[in-house]
C-alpha cells in the first residue's frame, strides 16, 4: 500500500507552525507497513484542493489529509471535498450528540458554528472525535482511501488510533512486521554506535536497525519482517536479550512508551517507597515529568522549587553559611537541598538540582550547563556534577532526566534483587 | 512571486525527522513579500524527482528544493538535475578548494567521494557552501528559478542568508507582506469566532485573518499584502486597534513569540513584584512554565508542589481541619495553600491548584478535570472553579495556563494604570 499525506492550511506555508502531524502519521503508517511516498502541504483554497486531491487519488492507494476543518470561515475543507466526491453535507448524529454533550459538560452555550461542525459529506463515513468537535472523514473513491482528520495533534492522534491504525492494519496484511524499541539514556548517538557495531553486523537478515534520538532518550527501533509471527517474534527477542548483554547500565526501557518517568515510577511503586524534589535550575521539570504519569501520587509526595536563596535556606533548611561559602550551584548546596526536601516531606528518597540554565547567569568557573544533582537514598546521599549543552530549554529538560536516571540507576544498585 | 518548497530524501517520509527546513524557509521568503502554497515531500527516486520538478516549474516562479546532496549512494538529486535540465556535471573549482581546506583542517584524508561534493550541473550557478561540502545551486528554467540547497539545516540557512534571499529580495520587489499576530486565551475558537465576527466582515480587501488554535492559546493571524510597507503597516495597525476594542480580556500578547508565562513574567517584573507558586494536580507545570522564561529569576521565588495532604499541611501550613471538612479540590483548601505558599516565600503574588488530572481519582462530585485555582494578590485572595476536558496532559497544561491568565487578568485589574 502507497500512501501520501496532504496538509491543508496556511500556517505551515508561511511557516509558522512546523509540520509535525505528517511526521507522526507517517511513522505510524510504516509501523504497520504502509508506505509513505509523498507529503504536501497546500492552502485553504478550494480549487488548489480539489486539484490535489486528484493527483494523489490517482497515484496513491491512500491518502490522509489533516486540517481545515474548524468552524471559522477559513477552513473550507468540508466544502472542497463535497465538491470534488459530488455529494452534499448532512448531519453526523452521533457527532451532534458529542458536541452537545461537550458544551453542556463545560457549561458552555450551543452556537451555530458547533452545530455545523457535527456536518459531514454524505458520501463519507464519519469517525467519531472523542477530543474535539470536528469528526474524521473516511472516503472510499475508485481504488483509493481518502481520510481526512482535524490538523489539532490531538484530535488527529486520537482519530488515527481508534478508528484509521486499527482499520489500514487489517487491510494491509500480507506480511508480518514486528517493531521492537528500546530506550537508552547517557550515551551520544555516535558512541552508542559504536559500542553496537559487532552486535549490530550480527543482525539476521529480516531484521534492521534505527537509531531514534530525542532530547530525552536515544530510542532503538528493531524491525523484523517475515510470513510467521511465532518465527519474527522469537528472532527480535533473541537480538534484544543479546542487545541488553551489550548495553546494560545504559537501557532503562523495553516498552514503545516508556519514559525514564515511568520507570523511575514503577521502581518506587515495586519497593514502597516514596519521592520528594528539590529543585532549583531545573524550575519544576523534574516534578512536572514525574507527576505526568497517572497514579504518580503512590509515591511522589511533592517537591520545593526553590529558585530564591531565602527559599532554599526557609523552606529547605538549607546552612545558609553554605549558600555564601561555596554557592547555591556546588555539591554541598544540592546535597543539603536533597537532605532538606526529604526531611521536610517524610520521603525515602529524594532528587535535587542546582545549576545554571542560562543564557544569562554563567561564569568563568560555573559556566551556563554546569549542573549539580544529589540523590539521597534511604541509606547515601551522593551527588554528581554535569555539564550539559544546548540552550535554556534543553539543558532544563535534559537535566531532570539526567537526574530521574541518576535515581534509577542507584535504585538499581539498591535493589538488585526487586529488578 | 509564487513560490513551492520541495524537499528529497526518505528521511522526512518515514517520519524519522520532522521537516522543519520547509516551515524557516516559508517564514524567510514570506518575509521578503513571497508567497508559498506548496510544500512536498519526495523520495530519493530519480523518476519522482524529474516528474515533480517538471509539474512544479510549470505552475510556480520559484522552486526551492532540500536535500539530496550527500556523498552516499543514496543522494541522487545531482544526478537527476542533470537530466531534468538537460546538462553534464563539471568541477566547481571554489567548493573543491574549501572541501580540500575543510578536510586539512580536521587533520582528515580527502577521499573521491569528498572530491564528487564538488561536482555540479554545468548549467546551474553554484553557490560556495561555507558550512559544509555540497554547494548550492541555482538554475533558470523557463520563467521559473530553481534553487537546490544541502538538507543539513545550518548549512542550507547559511546558503539561504548570504546567496539566495538577498537575490530573491531585490528580483521581488512588488509586493509588501505584512503578518502580525495575537494571542488570545479563554474563548473557545467557535466563541471567538462569533465575537469577531462583524470585526472580520470589516477587514479591507488585502487583510485577511487566520485562527492558529493550541492547548495554550488561540492565535489570531492578520495578513496584509499590498505596494506600499507605510499604507500596508498602517492598516494592520489599524485593525489590531479595532480588534482590542472587541475583546480586550481575551488578548494577552501581541508579539510572535509572546506567551502567558513570558507575558505574565514581564508584569511581574515591571512592578517589580514577587511570585510563589503552590501546586497540588498541576504538579509543577505552572513552575515549569514559568522558569522557562530567561530571567524569571527576577520575580519568582519559588514553588511547592503539594501532592501528598501531608505536604499540604506541614509544608504550606493549611489546616488539617480544611482538608478533612472539604476534601483537598475545594475552595477552602486551594486558597490556603496560596496563602501558605506566600507566607513561606515571602511574595507579593501567589498561584495554588487543586483539581483531579485523571484518569484515575474521579467521582461524581469532583469528575477527572475538576480544577480550582487560586491566586492570592498584595490585597486580596480570590478563587475560581474550572471544568476541563481532555487527557490528564491536556488538563495539567491547561490547567497551569488558566492559573497565569488568572494571575494576568487580576494583575490587570490592580494595576490599571501600568499596563
Amino acid at each position: 500500500m502507497n500512501a501520501a499525506i496532504l496538509t491543508i492550511g496556511q500556517e505551515i506555508l508561511i511557516g509558522q507552525i512546523v509540520d509535525t502531524n505528517s511526521a507522526w502519521i507517517a511513522s505510524q503508517l510504516n509501523l504497520i507497513g504502509i508506505n509513505v511516498s509523498r507529503i504536501a502541504s497546500i492552502p485553504d483554497v478550494e480549487s488548489d484542493i480539489i486539484h490535489t486531491l486528484k493527483q494523489l487519488t490517482e497515484k496513491f492507494d491512500l491518502v490522509i489529509t489533516t486540517g481545515g476543518l474548524g468552524p471559522t470561515s477559513d477552513d473550507i475543507t468540508k466544502l472542497s471535498f463535497c465538491k470534488f466526491f459530488g455529494c452534499k453535507l448532512v448531519t453526523h448524529h452521533e457527532s451532534l450528540t458529542q458536541i452537545e454533550h461537550l458544551f453542556k459538560s463545560r457549561g458552555l452555550p450551543l452556537t451555530d458554528l458547533n452545530i455545523q461542525q457535527a456536518l459531514v459529506p454524505e458520501c463519507c463515513e464519519p469517525l467519531l472525535n472523542r477530543q474535539g468537535t470536528a469528526p474524521g472523514m473516511w472516503f472510499k473513491h475508485n481504488d483509493c482511501i481518502v481520510v481526512s482528520l482535524p490538523g489539532v495533534p490531538f484530535e488527529m492522534i486520537g482519530l488515527m488510533q481508534e478508528f484509521v491504525l486499527p482499520r489500514l492494519s487489517q487491510l494491509n496484511v500480507t506480511q508480518v512486521i514486528i517493531h521492537k524499541t528500546l530506550h537508552t539514556f547517557g550515551l551520544p548517538e555516535s558512541f552508542l554506535a559504536e559500542r553496537l557495531a559487532e552486535w549490530e553486523r550480527g543482525l539476521p537478515k529480516g531484521i534492521s536497525l534505527a537509531y531514534l534520538p530525542s532530547p530525552v532518550s536515544i530510542r532503538l527501533r528493531l524491525t523484523s519482517i517475515g510470513d510467521n509471527r511465532g518465527q519474527v517474534e522469537e528472532s527480535i527477542d533473541d537480538q534484544v536479550e543479546r542487545l541488553k548483554a551489550v548495553i546494560p547500565e545504559y537501557l532503562f526501557g523495553y516498552n514503545e512508551n516508556d519514559t525514564m518517568a515511568s520507570v523511575v515510577g514503577d521502581m518506587l511503586r515495586k519497593t514502597n517507597a516514596t519521592l520528594s524534589v528539590a529543585e532549583s535550575c531545573t524550575g519544576g521539570m523534574v516534578s512536572q515529568l514525574i507527576t505526568s504519569m497517572p497514579g504518580s501520587s503512590d509515591y511522589f509526595n511533592g517537591s520545593v522549587v526553590a529558585y530564591a536563596n531565602r527559599v532554599k535556606k526557609e523552606v529547605l533548611g538549607v546552612d545558609k553559611n553554605l549558600i555564601e561559602k561555596y554557592g547555591a550551584v556546588s555539591q554541598e548546596v544540592v546535597e543539603a537541598m536533597a537532605l532538606g526536601v526529604k526531611r521536610a516531606m517524610h520521603s525515602d528518597y529524594a532528587i535535587a538540582t542546582s545549576g545554571v540554565a542560562g543564557p544569562g547567569g554563567g561564569t568563568l568557573q560555573k559556566p551556563v550547563g554546569t549542573l549539580w544533582i544529589a540523590i539521597s537514598s534511604p541509606t547515601l546521599t551522593m551527588s554528581k556534577l554535569f555539564k550539559l549543552g544546548g540552550d535554556r530549554e534543553r539543558i532544563i529538560l535534559r537535566g531532570a532526566v539526567t537526574a530521574l536516571n541518576m535515581l534509577r540507576l542507584r535504585m538499581v544498585e539498591e535493589n538488585v534483587k526487586s529488578f
